[in-house]
């Protein structure tokens, strides 16, 4: 038995190319006691891996020649567990793989009284995973919301701004997205139902169409982009204002990032900014994908999928999301 | 009866130059029922003032042809109110001028039981003033500190940062400070007690400085120039670490400052960011001058003065505190 698996081939200098990848097979030994052979159907690719690729983040860096880490979600083919059952919908950090042995340590099953009807099984790698625990994480404890506020986030239409604008509706924030292109800025107002939507691709001064859409001011800023977009925000927030940073994709390719120009309002405007690694709300992840289940369930929270085939595609869709090609939480099928 | 007083002759372009203040001599009205007549013996400069001379900030911008905004103290010389009794020390925002009339209203009494001895009545606009005040609850409500933890202060020769020092000592923290030049370096070290202290303009690179004094990293960082010495600074953050943005005196003469390049830490590190006005903490300024009192009155914590003389020198020492001048609070005596 062998497994098909994507390794780190070269550290990537600046944007990440398709020969820092390398693809390879592995032989996998025979199964022993207390082991399962999952076979992987979908792995995620997630801006924020990038910094592990080139040096230490909020993990130890990436290895030459380690499997390219992700999430994934696959089925039990082959078990000698109980713990893991022939047949079960599985998720963990499988990596890019088509096959992992596992213990069952770090992989959960997927309960089919969650994951069924509208709570599809990709989502536990979605709006149910990483993705949707940082927006509401961020979002409830580090932005600390209050009904009535006005919240904005950049990256809208992806599957953490997109999470995070509903959630603020639901918490009965006044919403306003940032997205690139009209399609996005379309899919924000029309499916996420933000009260507004900046295009920031149609703006000459993102500032001043901030401040168009928010006459009276920012309560809170949920970053994903960082740069030029965060420097935008911060001019815009109101006294005792909350910015939440949850990425920066504009900056990751860079070995000096842009960064912001704008601290000095930090003092006069009396802000916070403050950054999350959503690992650390473990223990609340249950309560949090109740939530959000329930409110999948009732049709007031919706998620969108950007599913690419084929196990060839992983470095070039995860590539891609530098270059903002993704509605959507991008997967990769196989 | 005149007043002479310095106004505000045109907006600063960058570094503020002596034209952009004019003197002006104005004819005070006679004392009314309910007022009295002040005579300002010192008046402070403050790099934070530099803002509203160009802009709204914190407070709106200052006009053209109005008083250029500080803190003073002085003595009641004549007096129609018993609230402000003649001979009586006060303190208040007089702004640079020689003699003010006043209802007392924003006006305090320094009282003789507090302000003598090792308190001088100077310090009623120093340390025990908007620049103490402003490291006590910089420090204490933003930074969060618990006793071992390492703080790391900038401008630490300045009347913000070496009182900041000096909490985090007596709070138990590990204390560093950044300083310019062998002389405010030494000061730190000796008068201060700090544990270590970097001179910046002695280091090709202060983030490699940073971490030989602080291998572990800083819990704290207390800032008052911001720019590159921030940079530095979140590049030694430990997870979870602070960061109280207290003063930026290396922004405020730029038309767009320099500002941070490293906002990804604040992921990765789980940072924290916040600034403080010191004003919104007003109803607790008894309880801190309480405490900043006792400790200089039991030789735990000094501060230093560096008073220039002369009414004329005014413009002349506010612009000097972007040099760098000053080793302690700086005051004009008059």
């Amino acid at each position: 038995m062998s497994a098909k698996r994507w390794v780190l081939a070269a550290r990537p200098d600046g944007l990440p190319k398709p020969s820092d990848f390398r693809a390879e097979m592995l032989d996998l030994p025979p199964l022993k006691d207390g082991e399962a052979l999952i076979r992987i159907s979908h792995a995620s690719v997630d801006p924020g891996m990038r910094g592990r690729l080139t040096g230490d983040s909020y993990a130890p860096a990436l290895g030459l020649g380690e499997t390219v880490e992700s999430a994934g979600i696959g089925e039990v083919v082959t078990s000698r567990t109980a713990k893991l059952p022939e047949g079960a919908l599985v998720t963990g950090g499988f990596g890019w793989t088509t096959h992992a042995i596992s213990d069952g340590r770090g992989v959960q099953m997927l309960d089919p009284s969650v994951f069924g009807g509208r709570v599809r099984p990709t989502a536990a790698i979605g709006v149910m995973g990483v993705p949707g625990l940082t927006a509401y994480f961020g979002l409830s404890d580090l932005g600390q919301p209050k009904g009535g506020e006005t919240l904005l986030v950049s990256s809208a239409a992806g599957p953490v701004g997109a999470t995070a604008l509903q959630i603020g509706r639901l918490l009965g924030l006044k919403t306003i997205g940032i997205a690139g292109g009209g399609a996005k800025r379309n899919y924000v107002l029309d499916e996420i139902r933000a009260d507004a939507c900046i295009d920031y691709k149609a703006q000459s001064d993102l500032a001043e169409a901030i401040r168009r859409e928010a006459p009276d001011g920012v309560d809170i800023f949920f970053d994903n982009v960082g740069g030029e977009q965060l420097d935008a925000a911060i001019l815009n927030m109101k006294p005792g204002g909350r910015i939440v940073i949850s990425g920066q994709v504009s900056e990751y390719n860079a070995a000096v990032p842009r960064g912001i120009r704008w601290v000095t309002p930090f003092i006069t405007k009396r802000l916070r900014m403050a950054g999350l690694v959503v690992y650390d709300y473990r223990k609340r992840f249950p309560e949090a994908q109740a939530r959000i289940a329930a409110w999948i369930n009732d049709g007031s929270l919706s998620y969108r999928e950007d599913i690419i085939e084929g196990f060839e595609a992983l470095p070039a869709a995860f590539i891609g999301l530098f270059n903002h090609e993704n509605l959507g939480r991008r997967l990769v099928k196989f």
